[in-house]
């Protein structure tokens, strides 16, 4: 019937995936290749691979893969390295992480033979188009099955019912209404989206938050933390040396323990509309404010204004999908690029939600006490040097102002 | 012997103006004409009056202003509606008020027809660049005496000797070493530089502090604010109307008292060298996140998106001194065609140094419940529009790709 | 059947729309509007009314609207303040008309209360984007049919049938193959795609360009001709005051004269694909050099730089068809607001194919012969100031050298 | 009395250099050392060595180099992979020949142990900023010698007068008035300013062009030429392999000969004023069109429009004398990743002063005939999947016409 004969299925185990695994196998009888992976979301992963052989998945079609190294050091941290904020204040933390699964999927289906991937994202989000613009890019001829804008089971009572009858388990969490958000979860955060937050004049609830701890509730004391970065990422925290993922992990350990990462706004989505989407961002936040501290000391001023001023163009793509895109890597060789010298050490002071950079050292600093002094500095800068640095400056508009023009 | 006849000084009634005043007596012979302005930097400003007088000044000379809702008016608010960050964090509170002062001189100096300005900003600064290009840009045959880079009075020592000899009355803490910081105050913030915080490396104190308590101190119960916004102005906090200049007080009240708004960094002058320092911007770190939570409903992406791709270059421009330049105003223009529709109401939360986002509402909101939903939107939005846009928007990569490359 | 009642097509009269016409009336059973406008294209208009009629369009329901004024004041003019270039090179000469036949479809369908909007452009163009951009964001409701997605007459073979079928008069050039070209003209430009053209290895041929001479026809004698801009726009030519439609007919017959204005280019499409087009623009190309020149002696240093920065932005947005997208509105204000100066006079060499500047001149210029003359300029211009300008320019670039950095 | 030892001058030969010389000589009590570079300006060095021999000279102090291949490959080459142009026009001819000469200068005084660098650009001009930003860039101690902002000699008298007490051999075009224009010349272009230039509403004499026939003058036939591109770079001309000076050698010749590449404009300094200079780059004009139509071809759409937006900021960099800044650099690390696909064939006309693209062809071209085609493309390209493109892409401004904005 169909032309598809293997399709590899973003499978997280979870409800929906669960039936579109099903939905797959039912209207394009095809071979169904689960692949799951750990990026840190923090759920077992291995009921999924025994849910998958319920559905008939032969064994060496059901792919569990631990992506969390690869997941900060390829991705989380390269787009630190940019300083990336959406829209003034996002971290991107969805939208980081879809390149991997895009790019996981396609090395299995290249591998398997297979002719199609697919995913469980809906036809409004972002999710979709950062899936299927990596799927693209990693594999022009993938064929692509997006069951959520394809099938007719749009409403929550039509999914039940279809799982019901194809002998799926369902939590007794959907049976009463099914979870009050529609959430995300990875190393770099977990997302809220839906319900309630759905009116975007109306406050979230503190029961929402799950990583971090309300601020109110976070210890009374700060803590001081030290970060030691090379080449703009961070290789240990308080003189201990930690991989890539060992140090997000302990970031969000701290973060959420403090009460850092909150986030409620209001964002543009590429696809068209505005959506209301709640955040933590433990370790990110911790992270973001780091890294500008440290560049702070070792940046040349106009490359950090370069960089300050791609940062935007840089994030859009970020958000809009477009990691595998030609003009992504080359901003990121130009980004990388700059961080060859953002080497050194930054203290923070994490307390009740804030995170404050307290001091920063480097061997690569462009910091010149000398200069910088007010006091005497011995003629290191010649003062009167700025009269004729001022003067030029403004002859442009002396000459427009003796034009007459206001 | 000089061909200055008449000079119009930016005058605090500190030791260092009065010094500069003294000087510029006995060094051009000319006439001083004193302009003091309440900018909101919490000092009483008769003193400056009398001791104007005490140097001989004619009471018809002696200028004091209160600037205090033009400040707010002119220059803040615009300021705001750019969303304007220096360097990623840095809230520009130094800046603003110098094209405000540079104005007003500038004025009285066409006014009474003096041939010379002056001001009390070093060499080394950004404020000597920020008052001078104001004061040419508005007057382009003024001519501009900036006693320190002129003189050699550099060290503390030589001053004081100066200030003893003129009879200029010297405050305790002068004899006893001077300020720990040097400061600066408005209504928008206060600024500490120099001494203890030259070395990038040491933490600042928790007695430098003056705005804001500690965030430990703070309330343990956070408080919620309501602000109404009116073409991106507040014009009303908690339902009370409220001039500019008394927006920003109450909200450095507001801040203050919840520890908001405290930062520590290192900036890139734009005479070159790094500087540490440490702000207080209560209010404005209010106003910055209630202004992105406004826009967030009221502004089309793309308008935002430009409008975040332009903030850099705009805040460069303020932090350089550009205020006056016919690129600011052009970025201006563009800035205030914006915030036609940027009207509504925000809902923050204060708490111990943390301001969030709480809820957002306005008449002019561009959130479209009905096809933001998850639920069922009644095909307000046709999902597998989003099939084509992907597949367009991923031609170019599927080519590539065919093409070979990586 | 359909639920569709009143379509308004953008007709010219030529085979293609007329297939469209019909096409309409047979799948939708709808009442046809006509509309056909007179942007420039040199086709007479009346012949599309007998058509129409003929095909049984009510004579109250044809609209032939002489839109030329309105096109170069209103779309033209405002993107040559921009000096918008696509890609380098392209001078939008299709791009541009577009908003300006949506605007009055939408007009005509709002006056005569039609649900639905059509248009001849297939589904691999740019400009099915423009027209239908354009018509979402003038009227948020309509529908739109753009048949060459819809209907089955892709084949030329296809589309003569349904025509004879139909009893539309087919013209000889049809029946013989067709046109070598797929031609768009209107007042600014006329352009050539397809065919031929498809190989970007293969040379234009001679004989396909219609409005200019090969410069090799062109005259021996170079002719030099006079622009007066006011505001960024040219109000008059060789001392003859004229209406914008006037100015850009004249410029084209200049520019056809003399062989100007022919470019042969490879461009990316918004839909996602490289396309390769020639491209006849006379006028434009004249009054891009020309506004090029004005500009030179008018406008600030920086606010040309900010234009220069934006203006790919801006040529992107008008070449992708979102010339009524608030985000191109706004950078209209900004460019518009910079124009306030742009008045004055430049004289122009046309020769062979080439424009040169001859020389400008403006009672608004910013050009100041004392401070530039190589001549002892009197004291206009310090020279010593440059030394503190370099060297305070330079200070970063000495501090990173010290740091060791190359 | 100095405590100069050893500088390096900048030496052509000229006569102003020449009194420079020996101005340093009496003002200095240095040792000088002469640096004259061959970067095509077309002038024998020979007399350089014998002037500098008269001048008491060390022999082993005369440096005369041949730098053709290291100024095009290393200065040029680059440049012209970002398509840099400076104000819609310039294509920095001077600008890109003085990184050069700073680096050769300092590497020399690095080498002798120089404690100063001298030059013989004016104070109001941009090669002054030039030379001494690349100085202070590449050896931060270096002292710099600027005679003209320095001496009294400013008038042509008093230099001619030292000249010739100095026994300085004076051309007879000196003794007459000097030269008609200030020029600068290099294998890139030649400059002219000052003197009958300096009225911007003067006509340029025919008299004054030196490179390029007059287009009237240019043959009557067009000439077609093939250049092939490696990695951005042109490599070959009409199938001949050649060197990147003898690239450039070979199109000025040709450039030269059709009349191409003639340019009057008014332009804005760095150093703030606004100046009207003419410049003839054949071989350069000839460079930027081709360049232009392989990346047309090679380069991915958003990659050439991340490219066309950061290009007038790398043209004010190099305008402004930035070569060797680290976001100079930044930036061509990014640029030159671009290239690694830009290879290829460009066939071009040359035609009394037009270039004309006529043909590009590439094996890594990402033009797709099959998609591009306006006939059946066999499903290659599904024009549905326009309808969900546009209508995505129109959501946002549906949403902003619903709520009622215009």
């Amino acid at each position: 019937m169909s032309d598809i004969k293997k399709v590899v299925l973003a499978y997280s185990g979870g409800l929906d995936t669960s039936v579109i695994l099903k939905w797959l196998q039912d209207t394009y009888q095809c071979e169904v290749i689960t692949f799951t992976a750990d990026i840190g979301q923090g759920e077992e992963l291995e009921p999924a691979r025994r849910k998958a052989l319920n559905f008939g998945i032969k064994p060496e079609n059901i792919f569990i893969d631990d992506l969390r190294e690869e997941f900060v050091r390829d991705f989380v941290f390269p787009m630190f390295r940019a300083n990336a904020i959406y829209e003034g204040e996002y971290l991107l933390g969805t939208s980081i992480a879809r390149p991997l699964i895009a790019k996981r999927q396609i090395e299995i289906a290249n591998q398997l033979n297979a002719d199609a991937v697919s995913h469980g994202a809906t036809g409004k989000g972002n999710d979709q188009v950062r899936f299927e613009l990596g799927y693209y890019a990693l594999n022009p001829n993938i064929r692509v099955i997006a069951p959520w804008r394809e099938w007719d089971l749009l409403s929550r009572e039509k999914l039940l019912d279809y799982a019901e009858k194809a002998g799926i388990e369902i939590d007794m969490k959907h049976k009463q209404g099914g979870a009050p958000y529609s959430m995300d979860a990875n190393l770099l955060h977990i997302s809220y989206e839906g319900r309630h937050l759905e009116d975007p004049n109306a406050e979230a609830e503190e029961s929402m938050w799950r990583w971090t701890v309300s601020p109110e509730q976070a210890p009374d004391s700060p803590e001081y933390i030290d970060l030691e970065y090379e080449r703009g990422d961070i290789v240990a925290i308080n003189g201990v040396r930690l991989s890539p993922a060992a140090v997000l992990t302990k970031l969000n350990e701290l973060g959420g323990k403090h009460g850092i990462g909150r986030l409620d706004l209001v964002e543009n989505r590429y696809v068209g509309m505005k959506s209301r989407g709640c955040y933590e961002t433990p370790g990110g936040t911790i992270m973001l404010k780091g890294h500008r501290a440290i560049e702070s000391i070792t940046l040349d001023r106009e490359v950090a204004h370069l960089k300050d001023d791609l940062m935007p163009r840089y994030a859009s793509l970020v958000y809009n999908g477009y990691w595998w895109s030609p003009e992504r890597k080359a901003l990121q060789v130009l980004i990388d690029h700059t961080q060859q010298h953002v080497n050194g050490f930054v203290r923070l002071k994490l307390y009740k939600g804030n995170v404050y950079t307290v001091s920063r050292d480097s061997k690569d600093s462009l910091f010149d006490k000398t200069i910088a002094t007010f006091d005497d500095d011995g003629g290191a800068y010649n003062q009167a040097d700025a009269a004729g640095f001022i003067k030029l400056n403004a002859l442009r508009m002396r000459i427009e102002s003796k034009a007459g023009r206001k």
